[in-house]
C-alpha cells in the first residue's frame, strides 16, 4: 500500500493541486483529505498542472481517523516544535525509511494540518510520531506544498539509497486498533481509580503515545488488551465492580 | 559571502516571489536574477510573503557571468540529466557539504535556468559542476522554487548535520528504572493471575520490550508506576489480596 499524504482541512484549494504536484514530481500517488474546504475546485487542478491524475484519484473522508484507520505507522507535520508533547521529534530524514519499512508491512501516512493553524490535539492523538521539517527559526513559513514536497523528497532520497533496511517481522497494528486499546485502558484507569490531578484527558493521552511510540503490532496489542482485561476480571471476581 | 543562488532569465516574477520565500524559508538570504522578464513587480512581492526582504535586497545583473565572477564553486542545475555534459552530475545532497566549504571559502553560487529550457550551453560553460535533483523519472516538472527549496533545504541539513534532528524533550529513563518498572510488572502480572501459557518469563519480557522500544523518560515510568500501584491497591482494598 503507498505511503498515505493526508491534507487535514485545507482551506485553500490551489494549495491541494500544488501539494498533488509536489507529490507526483516525487514519485507519491497517493493523496487523501480530510473535509477540505472546497474539492473539487478549477484552481486545485489549475495548480496541479500535470499532477491532476492524482487529484481524480484522490480520497475525500470527513474524518482523520477514517483517513489512517488502517494505517501502521501515522506521523503528523509540525512547523512548531510543541514542546507539550511527549514525542521524540523526527526530522523527514530519520522517518523516511521507518514510513518505507512500514508502507511494506501495514501502511504508512503522513499528515499535514490546517494552513494556518496546523493539526489540532485531536488530530496529533491518532499519530505515532512527529514530523519536523528543518526551517529558519526565524521564517518558518513553509506552505502546505512545500511541506509536502520536503517530505516526500526525502522519502525518494530513502528508497533510492538504502532499499531494504529496518524490516520488521509481524505488520503494525492499524490505527483503529490502537484507539481500542486506548479505550479499553481509560476504562480500567477508571475503574481502578487512577485519575489525572490536572484532570482530563491529558493522562490517558499521554499512556496513548507511550503505546503509539512503540509501534506495537497486533499481538502486542492482544496481550496488552489481555492484562487490561485481567485486571478488570480479578476486580469484578472479588467483587468490588460498580 | 552567503552561497548565491542565481535564477537566469526567469519570466514569471512570481517564481522570483515563491523562490525568494523557499530561500527565506530555508535560512539563505542571498538572490541575484539575471536579466528577469520583469522585476520588480507586484505578483513577485505577492508570492514573496514574508520574504520580501529577499526581494529588496535582490541583486539584478545583465549576464550570468557578471553574477558568478567572484564565486569560487558555481554549480548549474539541471531537470534532465544531460548526457552530454562531461561532468560527474551530484545530488543536492553530496553536493551541500561543498557548498558550505565554498561559502567559507571565495564563495559559492547555485545556478537556475529559465522556466521552460533550463541553463543554456552557453550558462553551463560557467559551472563547475551539475546538479540533479532527484524527482520521479515520469514527471519531473519541478518548478523553480520547488527546486531552489530542495537545494536551499540541503544545504540547511548539510549546516545542521546532527544537532537538530530527532530531539527529545526530556532524558530517556536509565536501565535501572526500566528494570524496576519491570520487575513492578511482573509483580502485578502475578497478582492478576495473567500468566503465560507458554510458561516462563516470555511474556514479562514481552511487553517489556514494549517499553523498551518506546523510550520512555523518567515521569512517563513513573506513571507506568503509578497505574501498577493503583491496580495493586484496589485489589488490596477489595479485600482479595494475597
Amino acid at each position: 500500500m503507498p505511503i498515505r499524504f493526508v491534507l487535514v482541512e485545507t482551506r485553500h484549494p490551489g494549495n491541494i493541486g500544488a501539494a498533488a504536484r509536489a507529490l507526483k514530481t516525487m514519485g507519491q500517488s497517493e493523496l487523501w483529505l480530510v473535509a477540505p474546504a472546497a474539492f473539487p475546485h478549477a484552481e486545485a487542478t489549475a495548480l496541479a498542472s500535470g499532477a491532476d491524475d492524482l487529484l481524480a484519484r484522490a480520497r475525500v473522508v470527513p474524518t482523520l481517523a477514517e483517513a489512517v484507520a488502517d494505517c501502521g505507522l501515522v506521523l503528523g507535520t509540525s512547523a512548531r516544535l510543541r514542546t507539550q508533547y511527549y514525542w521524540p521529534v523526527e526530522s523527514p530524514r530519520a522517518a523516511a525509511p521507518r514510513l518505507l519499512a512500514a508502507e511494506r508491512a501495514g501502511g504508512a501516512a503522513v499528515v499535514f494540518g490546517t494552513e494556518r493553524t496546523g493539526l489540532s490535539n485531536a488530530d496529533f492523538d491518532l499519530c505515532h510520531g512527529l514530523l519536523h521539517i528543518p526551517a529558519n527559526p526565524e521564517y518558518e513559513s513553509l506552505n502546505l506544498a512545500q511541506a509536502v514536497q520536503i517530505v516526500a523528497y526525502e522519502i525518494l532520497c530513502a528508497g533510492d539509497a538504502a532499499p531494504r533496511a529496518a524490516r520488521r517481522l509481524a505488520p503494525l497494528a492499524p490505527v483503529e486498533e490502537l484507539e481500542r486499546l486506548r479505550a479499553h485502558l481509560g476504562e480500567v484507569l477508571e475503574e481502578i481509580d487512577f485519575t489525572d490531578r490536572r484532570g482530563g484527558p491529558h493522562l490517558l493521552r499521554r499512556l496513548a503515545r507511550i503505546f503509539g511510540r512503540a509501534g506495537l503490532d497486533q499481538q502486542e496489542v492482544n496481550i496488552l488488551r489481555g492484562v487490561l482485561t485481567a485486571v478488570q476480571a480479578r476486580r469484578r471476581r472479588a467483587g468490588s465492580g460498580p
